[in-house]
């Protein structure tokens, strides 16, 4: 059992909420925040506080924009955020491995 | 993307220290409190209390015998714990999953 395997979980996005808002992003390319509280059923408070914690890891931009004169807030990852992700599901699917090994 | 998977993560198991503490278990009859904090590198206090936790939570037992006359502390999952266990990993298998086919 490599234990340094689990120490290497990106401490951003181990967290259940940011980790759900992570695989959604990873998956459209952009989604906006009514979008993204309907899907994952969060408070307006709660999925503030996670991408504003996703933003300054540097893992979500926001982008503002105008749809029909009206104010549209957007999200989608950064480069940084993708790779992030990619190494953080890698080490998921290791951590399942070892496991299964184990069994 | 099926949201309420994240949400039915284990939250005593998915704190990174707790979860390698589980790893080890599960891979092993017994452990004392020596070999997981060698094989954790975690501090006395630290280990305590993940492991207070897992025993407040049914995983964990610690057992107290005596070794050539010397107090002998270890702990072993309860069937509880091996099969939270079992959950847990079959869902981040199942994340992982999600997130390749999104791909």
């Amino acid at each position: 059992m490599k234990t340094e395997t689990f120490n290497q979980l990106d401490k951003v996005i181990h967290e259940k909420g940011r980790m759900a808002i992570m695989s959604i992003l990873a998956s459209s390319s952009e989604m906006s925040f009514r979008e993204l509280k309907e899907m994952l059923g969060m408070t307006d408070g709660n999925l503030s506080v996670h991408i504003r914690t996703l933003q300054q890891a540097g893992y979500v931009v926001v982008s503002k924009t105008f749809v029909n004169n009206r104010p549209h807030t957007s999200y989608r990852l950064t480069k940084e955020g993708i790779r992030s992700f990619e190494d953080y599901i890698n080490l998921l699917e290791e951590i399942v491995r070892l496991n299964r090994e184990s069994d």
